[in-house]
């Protein structure tokens, strides 16, 4: 049996579009607030919360060993979910299209820690990968009522390569 | 002419609770996800979007000179206002409560880089004051219709001690 291994790419607005959006201090501000002290970068997430409401809560992480071993992908189906590092620890993010209710051909991408990352609602997505132990991010994610989750357990694992 | 001045004192989740909520990675965990890599401390913030939705939008700041002349105060009357430090840049925190729609007697608060901070809505606080130039936060606020600024400017500043 080959093992399947996929290399992660740099974490990209552009490439993570159909996925979700990349948080991240790029380009010129939206506006500048605080008598031009501060610049907004305004509303930059597609966030969803479907019969539900937005809430923050905080992941503190393990490291995972490298290269990862990609067995279980997870979809929230009512809610967006965003990752926000605040330890500038980088992370490791697969996500996948949809196969009749399965994950299709994954992707892999490398998050720099200054780069945060919102999951569109029932995208197919790995667990949080940290790559340093005691990584913390702040998570925006749908809190309410009924399952979010819907789980899938690969027939045979991939590996990915940060 | 006296010069009013302030100490800031250490941001605990106690001391800032009639203000708002201290977003830290304190205590244990409201449980454990990821195969039991993962601690999750869940739903810790006070949100709240009035005629409106949730959004992340991202500030990046000058340092500001201290000790800081704080001069101004704004509310947000329909919505609450979260900041997540993306760079662990520590910043300072003033807060008043509500005397006859003006900043009463203010408080100071000293938040290290790995605590964040959810303004309750209709909360009287200063502007953001980073401690570091170029220190990110994701901020969790409302985006919607309609007017959620409120600004009163002070009749003679205080100086707020870090």
């Amino acid at each position: 049996m080959n093992a399947v291994e996929i290399k992660a790419e740099p974490l990209t607005k552009e490439s993570f579009l159909p996925f979700g959006d990349v948080l991240e201090v790029e380009g010129a501000p939206s506006m500048k607030i605080n008598d031009g002290r501060c610049d907004r970068f305004h509303d930059i997430c597609r966030l969803s919360f479907e019969e539900g409401n937005a809430g923050i809560s905080l992941f503190r992480s393990e490291a995972s060993p490298m290269p990862y071993e990609l067995t279980l992908f997870e979809r929230h189906p009512v809610g967006s979910q965003a990752f926000i590092p605040m330890t500038s620890a980088p992370y490791l993010i697969v996500v996948a299209g949809d196969d009749n209710g399965q994950p299709a051909q994954p992707s892999a991408f490398m998050a720099r820690g200054d780069q945060g990352v919102n999951y569109l609602k029932n995208v197919w997505h790995a667990p949080l990968i940290a790559l340093q132990a005691g990584a913390v991010f702040a998570v925006v994610d749908r809190i309410g009522p009924g399952d979010n989750l819907q789980e899938h357990r690969m027939g045979r694992p991939f590996y990915v390569m940060a």
